[in-house]
């Protein structure tokens, strides 16, 4: 039953309006610049065009629906940090005291966090109670969680996005708490890519040396073991991944549902980014990469999904902290559109336009 | 009398205060998060801790200083926009409708405009009239100024910064507004590296192939009749540079000199910042560089300087129009040092901190 209710979501989501984003390149074209010397800020501005069905975007009530969760496999020793520093950051988003808090308040981005499957009873107003179970099993010795729970896990972070939207949200991110989750985001990348354990697992946190190999192993063992069918992303997720991986990629087809750009954060968002991409294709129009993690597997799950990051910040924090910072960017890209001038309003014949549009592609 | 006035200046700049970035570092290894795992963002506040002195940088007050002016190279055609648009840009970022204007409103950016050489009669009450000349000379035919005339477009450059912060500013931005002067930069590139003009040139605006290699054979010419002396970035500027090149180098001096960060936009403003580190190796540490170029030379010469951007958004606009959005990831830096919690507020023992730091490095 939840089958059918994540594939009516499914089956309802839209390609982008192309005539909206025709006229939006049409206007970028008058603006009183080279065409296209605006790049990746131009090709956003269409973006959002073809998303809201509009010339113009407002993007300024925005919010990152951080998914919190555990991990069973943490029992391997794969992670620097105990499994209770799940719990403690998940009440400390509220005290806006984490990475993404800090730096959500300096951009008026709201955070709305989730438990999905935290280790830990919570009972907090400010974070939602949508717990699948406490903790996924440890995938070194069986699967993460059943395939019904890999399903509701993604209904959860469809409906926490259609609720954010709802809410007036027209912009999210995608964040996540969960130690151990650059094991399994690392496990659930070679299943879905089929890249080798040693490429898709990073340091995480810190692991010394030692550790790290200890992960690979974990991850190799992990895979041997569950057999996930990579034909099929849900069987993935369920058999490898984390109710905080499936509840993200819930968010991003949540968002095209909704028809509002989800930013990507680091490796796990990236990962939980391409399981979605994997379900359906053409979630991947609404979402919108912000950094390039410092974390090892990112560029290759980057890679897989076809999306390059427009920030370069050696972050490996996750939380969701990218996300912000890349609304300021997006930002960047809505004044664009809006406030600046055409040639004619600034007094400059359009003669030479010609000249520099039928120049060299720029384009890579 | 001019040099030695620049020679005063340049005598007075010192170095980042050690101890205040000593102190910003612990504070930041002593923040809710993986030890550096803000990647930049943490680079970005234990520097500006150096230049300000004390652990926390107020940059809400920031400015963008464009430097125009024209440049007599521009007669071989090596531009694919009329000479008379670097008079018309001028008068419009005033009015708010040029790229930079937009994306500067957007980020609480003021736009300070100087006129530094610009071919017209300009009398406006919000551009400063600083003119050296109307225009540079033809760097195909001559040298573009005189020798003393490029000690008083830098003076020019650092009068300006001095000025800014007197106003109160407290970050600024390099910006510039001249037709043909990627050609301008390009040759300055090629003389303070010794790399190729077929390297250091790009399309600029939107050159057609054939402008393209005549824009390279151009700069070869330049180089070739006014041969520039490596060994005196000022003899360089003057012989194939521009005012604007060299007042933006200015603003970099003037900036160290007056112990604020000025930020780095695009490739005439690296080139700019090359020349100023050439000039006085100090004068880098105050810098920062925003975003990746798509600019062809752009890269050669921030790997010259040895400065890595933080965006890549494919931009190739000029005008400063990178400065504000760095100015908000600086906001973001800023953030982090101020908001974040330590281990000890989040309620995490610090016993795994330990673990994580020594976990093995993740700097490149």
């Amino acid at each position: 039953m939840s089958k059918e209710k994540l594939d009516e979501y499914l089956a309802q989501i839209k390609k982008l309006d192309a005539d909206a984003m025709e006229k939006a390149q049409a206007r970028l074209d008058s603006l009183v610049k080279p065409p296209g010397s605006l790049g990746k800020l131009e090709d956003i501005a269409v973006q959002l065009a073809g998303i809201g069905g509009g010339m113009f975007y407002s993007a300024e009530k925005r919010c990152v629906i951080i998914m919190s969760s555990d991990n069973g496999v943490v029992e391997e020793g794969v992670a620097s940090a105990p499994q209770a520093v799940t719990y403690a950051q998940t009440i400390n988003f509220t005290r806006g005291i984490t990475g993404v808090a800090a730096i959500a308040k300096q951009f008026d981005t709201d955070l709305r966090v989730v438990d999905v499957g935290v280790n830990a009873d919570i009972n907090h107003p400010q974070i939602k109670n949508r717990k699948i179970r406490k903790s996924t099993y440890n995938i070194a010795k069986q699967n993460a969680m059943t395939y019904d729970e890999a399903v509701r896990s993604i209904l959860t972070g469809i409906e926490e996005a259609e609720k954010a939207v709802g809410d007036g949200y027209k912009l999210l991110g995608a964040g996540e708490m969960g130690i151990g989750n650059t094991t399994t985001s690392a496990a659930v990348l070679c299943a879905l890519t089929g890249i080798s354990a040693e490429a898709a697992a990073g340091k995480g946190a810190g692991l010394k040396e030692e550790a790290y190999m200890h992960k690979i192993e974990v991850i190799k063992t992990a895979l041997k073991n569950n057999r996930p069918d990579l034909s099929d992303p849900i069987d993935v997720l369920a058999k490898v991944g984390g109710f905080d991986i499936a509840a993200m990629a819930g968010v991003y087809i949540g968002g095209a549902y909704m028809k509002v750009p989800v930013v990507i954060d680091g490796f796990i968002s990236m990962v939980a980014a391409l399981a979605a991409y994997k379900i359906n294709p053409v979630v991947k129009e609404y979402m919108i990469a912000s950094h390039a993690s410092f974390e090892q597997g990112f560029v290759h799950a980057a890679q897989a999904l076809g999306l390059e990051p427009c920030l370069g910040l050696h972050m490996r924090l996750g939380e969701g902290s990218g996300c912000p910072i890349m609304f300021a960017v997006i930002d960047a890209a809505c004044a664009v559109m809006r406030d600046m001038g055409t040639f004619e309003q600034a007094n400059i014949g359009s003669d030479y336009l010609n000249e520099m549009k039928d120049g060299d592609n720029f384009t890579v």
